[in-house]
């Protein structure tokens, strides 16, 4: 792997899954493989989860771990040709070079403004990482994309499935505060690759860009969609036509026990309680969103050893 | 040891006291104990000995080490049953078992907020990380205690001590901001616990709780109660009856050296020269306030030494 | 080697760059010496390339490394006698040396204030730290130096000039923030170590302290100092005689490629782009910007290396 910046960078997605459970249950095997390389980690945005795991994975794999909280630093100047006389300091041509002088692998994370639609399609921070980097760059969660949630979230249904095409709902929930599509567009492109049955269901107003979705079924009626579902992938997203408004505060999209049936309840984590869905559910043996936190390691140990291989 | 939030969770004081002076000796004599091992390290507020000391400890045990300050993440809920639709992204009943996926000790500094008496008390920030975590929790100061503090104390007066039954003295000092009563109530409750003989002095108004002092002699005469004493532990806390209330700036409760007579000093630092001790204390071969510091490690890496052997 | 706080502390400059062209060709060649080391790094500034190059520099000797942000902790007091009942937690006396429990080497970055000259020159925050620790200092940039980026720059020019003499010229750039003088005092002092033929320009009311330039010739006519320049430093700084004052924005002085001719260019980072020098020079293969910043690794790490055999 050159680089992990979208799920389609995957070369085989049945071999990766089969890895990263292989390296759950031994994952200090490969402790030599990052020695002497270091994993710089690049935060725009604040992180547990990603920042936890993906330091974890990198060690296990031998690697030293160097974290920079970028906005602790200064602002980086993005556009080409501009006169840097105002608040930038450092251009991002720049920046990338240097922190490839001192780091053997890049992770990045940089959340989508949410108000200018163009610039967050463009994926112009993780893009201008990835153009102007000399070393590989990882997607910590981009403005559009969150592929190492996606291969954990792949992970986790591929443990626990005992069928051979099991149905899979994508459920929007509400949410107080506007969220990024990043998430769910990654769930829903990363299921298609996988044998499942998947179906979308969200008021509507609130679909995902077509590019992602294509084919998959949408249904706006929840309880239709949810029916006979295995798993069920709760998550709130801002909408993508209106972009980054939250057109909807509808209490009744919340996941409950009733609704759940017998699915198992995914989520990536962090959750509003009572919001987003009910304590009842996240109490439940049928709650596998602290398997999904877990599988995040593995998911970053196989990107970041597929990487190391191909240096 | 399982986990260590307070004192009592010592199984053996003076054992532990020894073996503290023995890695102080020979401080990487354990250092394949924690190999593989991850410490995740939670500020709720800033450090500088702690963090640096529990840091040293687990890496001379082979620990890896992850630094997070949670308000750089986002804020926890603490309550149960809320509906969270406020400025809380996620309850910590969820985050303390996913941070439990990435470590296999996670230790904790979260600070008293000295308006709310009850809740302070009731150590909610720790106690739900120790309720929920699925790993063993230790208290790098809480709203009440500082055990880690108290053990270094420990250790220092057991390696200066020539008395078999030392005077030691805790002295309550002025200070311009409020203070927690972590640090005293910790010390009392270790010194209660060692072969010393201990009395509590400062003005009236500021007497800690009695389920800490218990039968401890406290005298409100601080010329007397220094009188003949081995060690004066100097320290500043606001006022638990009238709940964190900064009553009295006197003066004269500064430790001076008249006052130290031929005792030694000690503090936990950082310390308010010319305020709460006079800079010929400190400065005298009397103080043995950098001795503690040092301490600091040798307690952190006793205490995760024994959580380590317990897992 | 003692400390590393001025290019001075450097025992032996051609073999000491000899040193690290060696180091960066076998980085990991000296991976026992750090063995149970720790590098505290204290930051009072923000930090890109001394913050990722000298923790890769540490780890690479197999030192740990530990980075604390002062401002995140407390405000240090660093006047002798005062009473501090105000805002200042900790005497930079006490802190100091609790941080040598916790180091084996403490490395510091604190810019000047641009107001006060006098304290500035002082060197109060990094002299402080000279002062009460009791292990050995290294610069990562104070008030009026920066010399592991002046070693680097050394380590740079040696690599790639084909000539015994090469003429170098340090070019003063405008900037639209008041810069310190540190980094061209540096480089300054650096190459009047070095077989070079120096000139520096700059427009009239940038003279760089005396005690500094000594007999370097000063040319304020730029095109004049350019002629058959072999390297060309380009740097802004503030005003040292109108202290910390931008005096002139006058965009005439910006490199060009024109100017530039056929020295290779040289630059600290970071850069604006289009204000101290066009994108062409940048962007051109006589720009050696990204070389030097590698170099700031083994800069570090020879000087790291140095100080731990004296250790």
């Amino acid at each position: 792997m050159k680089n992990y910046t979208k799920i389609k960078d995957i070369p085989n997605l049945s071999e990766t899954i089969k890895d990263a459970i292989l390296l759950k249950m031994n994952p200090f095997e490969f402790q030599n493989l990052g020695q002497h390389k270091t994993l710089v980690m690049l935060f725009f945005n604040s992180s547990l989860r990603t920042r936890l795991s993906t330091e974890k994975a990198a060690k296990n794999l031998g690697m030293e771990v160097t974290i920079l909280n970028v906005n602790d630093a200064w602002n980086l100047e993005f556009e080409d040709g501009t006169i840097m006389n105002m608040d930038k300091s450092e251009h991002v041509k720049d920046a990338a070079q240097v922190i490839s002088q001192y780091a053997d692998i890049i992770a990045v994370r940089a959340f989508p403004s949410l108000t200018d639609k163009a610039k967050d399609e463009s994926e112009f921070i993780l893009n201008s990482f990835k153009k102007y980097a000399t070393v590989p760059i990882v997607n910590m969660e981009s403005a559009t994309a969150h592929p190492l949630q996606a291969l954990a979230d792949a992970i986790t249904l591929t443990e626990l499935t005992e069928k051979a095409k099991p149905k899979v709902v994508l459920s929007w929930a509400p949410h107080p505060k506007a969220l990024p599509q990043a998430v769910a567009n990654s769930f829903v492109e990363m299921m298609q690759d996988l044998e499942v049955d998947l179906t979308i269901t969200h008021p509507e107003g609130y679909e995902l860009s077509e590019a992602i979705t294509k084919d998959t079924p949408i249904n706006h009626n929840q309880e239709e969609a949810l029916k006979d579902a295995d798993f069920v992938y709760v998550k709130n997203w801002s909408s993508y036509k209106d972009y980054g408004q939250n057109l909807n505060q509808d209490n009744n999209w919340m996941m409950t026990q009733e609704k759940l049936g017998k699915a198992k309840f995914m989520h990536c984590l962090p959750v509003r309680r009572n919001v987003v869905v009910e304590d009842a559910v996240l109490d439940s043996d049928q709650s596998v969103v602290i398997k999904q936190a877990n599988n995040r390691t593995y998911a970053a140990q196989v990107v970041l050893k597929q990487i190391l291989e191909d240096l």
